[in-house]
């Protein structure tokens, strides 16, 4: 049995690279992207106005003149009028763009106009206010975002920006969820007395769509034959097995075996954990990983959070979405020789502190708790009592 | 003009009910529970092995008998095998029903097995160990998921488990999103030089998809004619208007006089704030909400941020997904009568602290650091030096 640590290390060095595909930037939400974004132009692309007001020549005005003739109007996305007489100004609107003729820009909040002559108040005015320089954010060719970036609502509005309508992201591993139990019904069935119906194969699903990863569903008897004859299949069509059930001790727990036989070679079985002790992993020729968690839901939860999407992240390359630190809120003892993950409940105090208060559970089969409460907190195999105001490493399964 | 804490108590008056529907439990995620989940009977069912070894009666251990004629084996999902003769035991598996004649299980671990019989090691047994009782989760008819909650991945393991395949949700706003503005070309366009690419639409439908509201897009010409005709069409067909462009004091700024002459009943324009002064926020007879943002890109996912989510949250009755507390990195000294919006990157200390770095701008225009920061800090408008290792109020548009 080898420590958690060890099972992330383990796990980590088989960070994988699915290469890249083109999608249309509309569709691109939380994909990575796998190419820099570059200006196509100066970014703004012209000396650009920030207010409603009048453009003036800055000198015109330092020369002492305060009373302007209003020679056009100009509205955003028209081609800017040029200033020849001194005593000209242009309305101008918020977005307008300006020419070398002006270079200052006076608010309509600062001006009086009465018969088309635009006069200042008394107020000071500085040369170039209320323009937004011609490349002032970004230089034509510049990179504004770096590949290796979640696709954001702010990076879909810069592609739009740039006219970069087309991009080209990581390619998600093709991933199948494979449930495995006899005692286990469908979901619209009605279990005999000693069945459950099952629910692990749509909460992981559910965990990945915020990844994007659209996950294929299976479920299989626990028969060794049938379960062979479809993990060959799986294991050839597939970059990922999340397998769930199976895995313990018991006289028709098969995959462990089956895989084995099918080449799939076993970098571990078994961790000093709980919830989740029986997990299994393995890998077949440098390419498909098998993620074999034990059927428990809550032991499955916390294997998929705290090994799977933090692979996949590494495998991606983007920062963790999940893992933070906590205050524990309340003193916990656990006299096992495991590492123990508790369910706790998150909140930030008034002074940005996260606070860890751990939730009452029945022992690791008691899922109902999970939709109570937000990340596994990781208490270190080392100890057996854990203070309230101590900090431990937390993995999040709600957003924060 | 008024304050912010003003403009959200405006808002906020102002939340809606959308009423409930029936969808299914698979599409589900992310919607908001209009009913509570009730356990369909007890949880677990049955008496349930929680590991894979063998099931005895405690008082023949306890009589002095160490070694077991094993009966039968019993799976997952099977009928419980009753134990009648005092030497029998039954090999069970992980997740197998017990009936009364078993009250104690031991692990394979802990026991030897030889020619059909268990014998178990100089352990010590405690009766009732290695089961997880009929209903110690829940009884039958307790309540599993409250109504009120977001649909998360577990609550859809535990829909699945309870066997509540359709779930009533509460109605998302019927939405609409209206840019306008001549200067704004789609994003597959090439501008003319003094022409930019529209954003600001796609930004805020990505923003919504978290939320599931799929929000329809329009943009409009500066044509008060047209944005007139447009809009009394859009206030009929749908419950919440979020535009942008068109209410600061420009000559083409039409929108909050054909808002006004269309029945919308202006609740404010102008707020003290930076970014997002000339926002513009009114009503239609109790029903649609329209949200008036100033076209700026950054001004806008503010104004998204900080105003229609919180009400959108609260029309849900959900708790904040964005708001939180942070301690500043940097000073920052803003001299204007406004209250400030910065941009921050956020991250959490290993002590669990919340830091926020403010990230240097151009100014309201430059969008394009949005993709590199966090959050909002909300910097009070009572002071202009903001010291670092104070904590303020932080607006997250990130996952933590």
């Amino acid at each position: 049995m080898i420590t958690v640590e060890q099972a992330e290390k383990t796990i980590q060095s088989q960070l994988r690279h699915f290469g890249v595909e083109e999608v249309f930037y509309e569709t691109a939400l939380g994909r990575v992207l796998a190419e820099h974004l570059y200006a196509d132009r100066d970014l703004p692309p012209f000396n650009r106005s920030t207010v409603d007001g009048i453009a003036i020549k800055f000198s015109t005005y330092n020369d002492g003149l305060r009373s302007f003739k209003i020679k056009a109007t100009q509205a955003a996305g028209e081609n800017p009028v040029t200033i020849t007489a001194k005593d000209d100004c242009i309305e101008i609107m918020t977005g307008a763009a300006l020419d070398d003729s002006a270079d200052t820009v006076i608010r309509y909040e600062d001006i009086d106009i009465a018969d088309g002559i635009a006069t200042i108040k008394n107020i000071e005015i500085k040369k170039g206010q209320n323009i937004h320089l011609r490349g002032k954010d970004k230089k034509q060719g510049d990179v504004v975002a770096n590949a290796g970036r979640i696709i954001t609502p702010p990076l879909t509005g810069l592609a739009a920006a740039v006219g970069k309508t087309k991009l080209w992201v990581k390619k998600l591993p093709r991933t199948v969820i494979i449930t495995t139990g006899d005692e286990l019904v469908n979901a619209e069935e009605t279990p005999t007395p000693y069945q459950l119906r099952r629910s692990n194969g749509t909460v992981i699903k559910s965990v990945l769509e915020k990844y994007k990863i659209n996950a294929q569903l299976q479920h299989w008897k626990d028969d060794a034959e049938l379960i062979s004859n479809q993990l060959a299949r799986c294991l050839s069509n597939y970059d990922v097995l999340l397998m769930s059930g199976g895995v313990s001790m018991g006289k028709f727990d098969h995959v462990p075996q089956v895989l084995e036989e099918l080449g799939v070679e076993k970098l571990f079985h078994k961790v000093q954990q709980r919830p989740g002790k029986p997990f299994w992993f393995g890998t077949q020729g440098n390419r498909t990983l098998v993620f074999a968690f034990p059927g428990n839901p809550v032991s499955v939860f916390m294997c998929l959070h705290r090994y799977f999407i933090p692979w996949l992240e590494n495998t991606l390359g983007i920062q963790s979405q999940l893992q933070g630190y906590a205050v524990l809120q309340k003193d916990i003892y656990f006299p096992y020789p495991l590492q123990y993950f508790a369910q706790v409940k998150l909140d930030t105090s008034h002074q940005g502190l996260w606070q860890a208060t751990p939730v009452d559970t029945n022992g690791s089969g008691d899922f109902s708790n999970l939709i109570y409460t937000d990340a596994f907190i990781e208490l270190p195999l080392e100890k057996n009592e854990f203070k309230k105001g101590e900090v431990y490493k937390v993995w999040r399964y709600q957003p924060a």
